[in-house]
């Protein structure tokens, strides 16, 4: 039975302790917060500290705190014989400060706190220095998830990026429609069925089988009637990503 | 019975054939295509004629022809006591050039030749001069769907431009993160689940409260390790939109 503990207050930790109480393999005998009052609906799941000198011992310590905290946090636990992991895309391996080993487990995708996670369709992103604590992390995640994922610091830094593009970018891409529909009094709701088949016809096709629409086919005339009826900041937005779109990432 | 004739033999043209023809209370008389080979595979379901001073009289013409097609195509119906209909998204009713009575029946929706079409989820966005003519429309628009919507030519062609940033930036987006997912050999799919959600989010929380990430943040640190791991074009895009999302349309 692989014994872990984890450390950090937010979605993630939170999610985290809801997820790994239901499974036999793995046993979480603690969680660390520094507010305490953040998560004490938490503890019938498991006990909880505010007190990071006080941590009991175990295999896996699974950080999941802001990046900023990562190096404070791991250079205090003192537990050389552990497996030290955090759980940021963006933050690479040696930002953990422990003296021992290292590794990460990222969990790609947007949680919020309200809502149930559905691990089984969540990518888990795994590295460690040492090939048996990778075949340890991959038991870890198998036990809650099922899409497991062998991802470097560099390779996680990238996926970074790109889930910017794919979730934060697409969503200002809702943003933009949802304030030229309100500005004409059109419901937003009218936009819902093309939002939806847009992001199902990618599970089918690749982004450029799929593309479509008057950038893809050069319709100036169009493009022109586009541009007329937008605001400055959209206008820009609108040309750039024209351009973007008939460049078809040649520049790249 | 409300009696139809389809005018086109492109993507809308073809679905529309096959919905009309399933439902009761329209009866589709004729299908016109220039290509007559285009449509052959429709012969099953309504007489095809290529030669358009054949069309046989109907109540209404709806016209799914692009949009440089309307004015000539709609010229050409000689019937003026008929209402005449377009398809696009874009054109004007008066892009109509029949004498008589005109009207818009779009179908706000993103349309492939090979997958089948479920009507009960697409947005009907109707125009008519007249107020019985919509009324008319509407009844035509229930025979097949569910999602009806009242839509000016104001409205619609600021809906179209609404419908570009949702759809076709949207799967640009996709196209970028799948661009650098494979320029560091990660697997496209690993960011699928998060491209679900996002666009799953946008049926329960606005725009604004769904969004997340640095450009929300304004966490400097992380746009600039971000900035410096992308190509020129992709920062160019990056800087852009989170200026946009910075200033949460307070520009608009």
């Amino acid at each position: 039975m692989v014994k872990i503990v984890i450390v950090g207050g937010g979605n993630v930790a939170t999610h985290l302790v809801k997820a790994f109480s239901k499974t036999k393999e793995v046993s979480l005998v603690q969680l660390y917060a520094r507010n305490y009052e953040h998560v004490t609906h938490l503890k019938h799941y498991t006990p909880i500290t505010n007190n990071i000198e006080s941590l009991v011992k175990a295999d896996i310590y699974i950080i999941a705190v802001s990046d900023d905290a990562i190096a404070e946090v791991s250079s205090k636990i003192n537990q050389k014989n552990s497996l030290i992991v955090h759980t940021s895309g963006s933050a690479s391996l040696n930002s953990l400060k422990n003296n021992g080993r290292k590794g990460v487990f990222y969990l790609l995708q947007s949680f919020s706190k309200e809502k149930n996670v559905d691990f089984s369709t969540i990518p888990f992103c795994l590295e460690a220095e040492d090939k048996n604590d990778l075949i340890l992390l991959k038991k870890l995640a198998y036990s809650i998830g099922e899409k497991i994922y062998d991802i470097n610091s560099e390779q996680r830094k990238r996926l970074h990026v790109a889930a910017v593009f794919v979730n934060n970018f697409t969503n200002h891409m809702y943003k933009i429609g949802s304030d030229i529909c309100s500005k004409h009094k059109v419901p937003f709701e009218v936009l819902l069925p093309l939002i939806q088949e847009t992001a199902k016809k990618i599970t089918e096709l690749t982004p450029e089988e799929a593309q479509t629409g008057p950038a893809k086919r050069n319709d100036q005339k169009t493009i022109q009637n586009h541009l007329n009826l937008l605001d400055s900041e959209q206008q820009e937005i609108y040309k750039l990503i024209t351009k973007s779109i008939q460049n078809n990432g040649e520049k790249l």
